[in-house]
């Protein structure tokens, strides 16, 4: 293979950098590519993702933007053979690239599903209910989200090159902020030939991505408090990024996800011949060898109670010699090649360090021959301490390849402790058939874990296993895993916002927010909005309807039909003695079926059903004689498929004094 | 006055400190305290908070934690006249006492009722939906949040010394995590007399607050990734703590809350002879003397068309000149003093620094002798710069007294570019009675202000003010500002809780939350919950109903009586056209309606009443000849007043297949 010549893309030109670097094939030490980043005018770059990227994001909508990653993503699919074939140089085999590739992909449809189900198709984010800060409500406060007027800089690991990127590009592009893009050199070929995909798709506007393919020189040294760096690599390296003095100074947000030393516990119930613990086993063993280990969620402190340690070692150690280590492109290959030399031989240190700690390997030889002359490999290796609180490495020191210790625990008290030990952890998981040590444990360990897996005989078939993070779940942890979070929907794309508390009157936050506002402007239209499809109906639209007189008889009448004869409506005097009514009262779902005997327009048309309801509040109790009428506006507007919206209504119900009745929202599926 | 003797309150004793400081009275210079922490066990505070506080305090649900809470403002509030005095000698008149002290107490009632209103009586809080992960629905995700399990260390400002303390302390504790409080030592003795009188109360568990009323020593050396620091101060302070190595390695959550160049805007309609000019010149007025303008939040910046700022100096000079300065005990005073003589001359030598700059006095005289003696008088001194793009002082250096600058801009466009200029602030104003330039400048702006108010003529009357943040809405704001958030409601509680993603089964799930959890078990209890107080109701117990079922005599008696004949009820043919229905169904209200016929319990008991219903979505169409039953579980509990409960029943509407027709959640007003 010809070797690679990596381009920067810069300020939406594609540049070579100076100062050459060559990568090497993670299988045989053969050069893949050049790349460097020299020379670029990383302050320009800088400025322009802000003054052009930035700009051209944030007059889209977020369903505008969900729509171009979704875009995103098919290019990807559309192409991922050519990544397949980079991604076997990296020593990942297929199905590890799978993880990458489609995965990555994946994480787009995921975001942009989640962007056009849970966000409005507009360009300010609402965060909570309308908070009254006055008697009259003329003052009111409104949390909102914008996007932040800045860049966002990704920093990326090399182990998932693909994925990483995808996983920071979609809720940052999402939130209507450009990035600029620096993978890991090990294997920035690959993130390279993804990132072309996607600005060959032509899909994103000037600005809105760049690569940078070596250094990031001086660019920190531009930042502002309007940028986020997110970072996914090693704990030093986070320190030495986020203690940058620009960083400190104008309080740049840092997003950092660091390698921890993650942990998987065999429950006190889940002796050997329970099916927890051959799935226990299993899942440590996948963990090791998936990606030769190199993944910042993999197990690197599997836990057992003391009686079960050795049957652990046993049944580890005869998986893990079934394991074969070979080229990644054979099929019968089940682990590839770390992604370097240098890498390989940091593991083979920290080996070392961990049994100078007093750890003993007893599975696999860090010195075993590579299986092809040139490659980074090295055969899962197995530890064991027996004295887990004397031997501090264990949780400190952490190999970043296919290396695991075995520990014993005490009782569940010292599981928590030892599982916390690790100072902060990415994923964690636990194999137990017994929800009280499940509760127990969770509770007393949730606070230093971001994700936590409870697996038994039920849910196993179904899991999505300790080492996956979900782009619907946040992925992050506290302490050593770097404080913070990524993805976990749209609370990641929030994290490229700004949230701000707006305090005026409904009518101005309206106008804000582009959305209704209880209290706002309404736009009583001309005909019914039932017979209008989403697109032609307006924020504000709204149909007043005539009004009703809610009888006696009624109550009596629908009291009889529907079985619901609560003394409240059928019993004058014991209505009166209840604290809340001054006598009988109409129901509740006599009232909102009447709202919707006033409001719905019964013909065919672009209201296809009712989908529910939410917020429903009771306000003032109608009695028998007094007469409702309804107001129903368009709240805002989102889709729950390519071809299905969603309108979300306030409904308002007055009575004859103009008293809120009841007040709720009211989906309804719609025609786009 | 006999000089004070300041305690620190370490591990729950009262001690003095080495190394004694006086603190001077701001009106006169006399000494009024002697304050030190020399020789305080610092580490061995923060494991106390850890070890005994945080332990007694997670053990508190949150609704036992909001009780304790509100008792501490009753016993602030009972002592609340030796506070008052105190307060005199910080400077501050009776007026800007009642800020801090009421308003500290305010901050502790809100906090308290947010808690039992939006917290569960439980330990741990959901986050978000449960997110299916599975087919089959064994496999599920649920976000939750769990208290820290460190220490929460305050660093607080000398400007408000009772609010500052108790707005930090309130989500602090109601997350269930202790405090270290560190004062500033300019007004010590009036934190440590309010910090006195919650210990004299006797209403926190051990360990769960302490006291430093001198330096912090050597505790920053001994923080985890489960402790928090907040601070609030100047950025100069901030950078410093934020940068202290162990807060950087360990991932310490750091909150910072800074001085920021917080600007207010004349709105370009609002010309002189408008409402909201006048609104404007008083508003700037009052921040610039309230508290003698040493309010993190106070306007430095008034910006105004430049067509308007000659007549925005004769306005305010005017108004300023009327301010009376002088000792805050008398009646007449409008501005006492600042805190000390050496904060005065900070605030004159950040005056001379931006008439250094080109900005120059319009209004008051920096150097007029104080009418007390000895006393830190300094009156309202108005700047103006005409050129504010050419004097970046005004934007950058901020003198924290009783001083603004007045500046002109060209367009909207312009007055976004030099508001956004301060790069971040808390708080920002805007006097505008369009919405439409409300719209452009809060889109274009927000990102850069944390909290911002616009007021025109409808709302000023209601309004709360520029400068007051309020416990509802968040308090803090990006860059400049320290880029962190505090209070807003619940938002300020999860700064001091830890989020984690748990996967697990929904029986796992419940047992670890204590909540119940769709799929998750459910008790069949005897008898039926209605006639059950809400502390007799479990989490999970549950009412199975009979069933019905649902005939086209029904569908046609509840169009006609309802009114509501849309066509997927009434008209078979279009029904089996849409895209949704296989023929005519239900409506969703009857379905509603026969629910409740099916679970409601008639006779008077401790339901009360139906306060409305939540998340109902329609899952499954109900066919003519289909029946219908129904499934009442308690999910949650929680309260609207001392004496009325809220329980929330989950509601699973079934038809004969058992297949979900709906679900949702129905709230139901209790007898505790």
């Amino acid at each position: 293979m010809k070797t690679l010549k990596l381009l920067n893309y810069e300020r939406d030109r594609w540049i070579a950098g100076d100062g050459a670097v060559e990568i090497p094939s993670a299988i045989d030490g053969a050069p893949v590519a050049i790349t460097g980043s020299g020379g670029l005018d990383f302050g320009g770059m800088l400025r322009h993702a802000r003054d052009v990227g930035g700009q051209a994001l944030r007059k889209l909508t977020f369903h505008e933007r969900a729509r171009m990653i979704k875009a995103l993503g098919l290019a990807i699919m559309a192409r991922k053979e050519e990544l397949y074939e980079l991604n076997y140089l990296t020593g990942a085999t297929r199905k590890d690239g799978w993880i990458d590739i489609e995965g990555g992909a994946g994480t787009l449809f995921s975001f942009s599903s989640k962007g056009r189900r849970e966000l409005p198709d507009a360009h300010v984010l609402l965060d909570g209910q309308l908070e009254g800060l006055s008697k009259n409500g003329t003052f009111v406060g409104q949390h909102i989200y914008t996007s932040l007027q800045g860049a966002a800089v990704h920093i990326n690991a090399f182990n998932f090159p693909v994925w990483g990127m995808l996983e920071k590009l979609a809720p940052t592009l999402l939130a209507g902020v450009p990035a600029i893009v620096k993978p890991a050199s090990a294997t920035a070929y690959l993130a390279e030939a993804a990132f072309k995909i996607m600005i060959e798709a032509n899909i994103l506007p000037p600005g809105a991505i760049q690569l940078i393919v070596g250094g990031v020189g001086d660019l920190f040294d531009h930042l502002t408090g309007q940028d986020v760096v997110s970072f996914t690599g090693s704990a030093h390296t986070a320190l030495k990024l986020r203690t940058h003095p620009i960083v400190m100074r104008e309080s740049v947000k840092f997003v950092a996800e660091q390698d921890s030393l993650n942990a998987s516990l065999l429950g006190p119930d889940a002796v050997p011949g329970t099916p927890e613990f051959d799935l226990f086993i299993k899942e440590v063993a996948t963990e090791m060898t998936v990606k030769a280990g190199q993944k910042c969620t993999a197990i690197r402190r599997a836990m057992a109670p003391a009686q079960c340690l050795d049957a652990v070692e046993r049944a580890l150690g005869e998986r893990l010699a079934k394991t074969k280590v070979g080229d990644p492109r054979a099929e019968d290959t089940r682990m590839g090649a770390l992604v370097s030399l240098s890498q390989r031989d940091d593991v083979r240190q920290k080996i070392a360090e961990l049994e100078a700690a007093g750890a003993r390997i007893v599975a696999g030889d860090p010195t075993a021959d590579p299986p092809i002359p040139g490659g980074a490999f090295l055969p899962p290796v197995l530890l064991r301490t027996d004295d887990p609180w004397g031997t501090d490495a264990v949780h400190d020191c952490e190999p970043f390849g296919p290396v695991s210790t075995i520990m014993p625990y005490r009782d569940i008290a010292d599981a928590i402790a030892l599982a916390n030990r690790g100072k902060g952890s990415l994923a964690l998981s636990l194999f137990t058939h017994s929800s009280e040590a499940a509760r127990e444990f969770v509770q007393g360990a949730a606070a230093y874990h971001g994700r936590m897996l409870v697996i038994d005989r039920t849910n196993a078939a179904e899991s999505t296993g300790h080492g996956s993070p979900l782009p619907v779940l946040v992925h992050g942890g506290p302490g050593r895993a770097g404080g913070s979070e990524e993805m976990g929907g749209v609370r990641g794309v929030k994290h490229y916002m700004q949230r701000t508390a707006i305090q005026s009157s409904p009518t101005m936050i309206a106008a804000i927010t582009e959305q209704y506002i209880p209290g706002g402007p309404k736009h009583v239209i001309k005909g019914h909005p039932f017979r209008r499809k989403m697109s032609e109906l307006a924020i504000g639209d709204t149909l007043r309807t005539g009004s009703r007189t809610v009888t006696l008889e009624d109550i009596e009448h629908f009291a009889e039909f529907t079985g619901d004869k609560f003394y409240a409506h059928m019993d004058e005097e014991a209505a009166k003695a209840s604290p809340i009514f001054e006598g009988r009262v109409a129901h509740g779902y006599l009232i909102l079926s009447f709202a919707a005997g006033l409001f719905v327009d019964p013909d065919p048309g672009p209201v296809l059903a009712n989908n529910g309801l939410e917020n429903l509040r009771f306000l003032t109790p109608l009695y028998p004689g007094d007469s409702m009428r309804v107001e129903l506006t368009v709240r805002s507007k989102s889709l729950k498929s390519e071809d299905t919206g969603v309108v979300r209504w306030a409904v308002e119900i007055f009575n004859q004094h103009d008293e809120l009745v009841a007040t709720y929202d009211l989906l309804t599926e719609n025609t786009p």
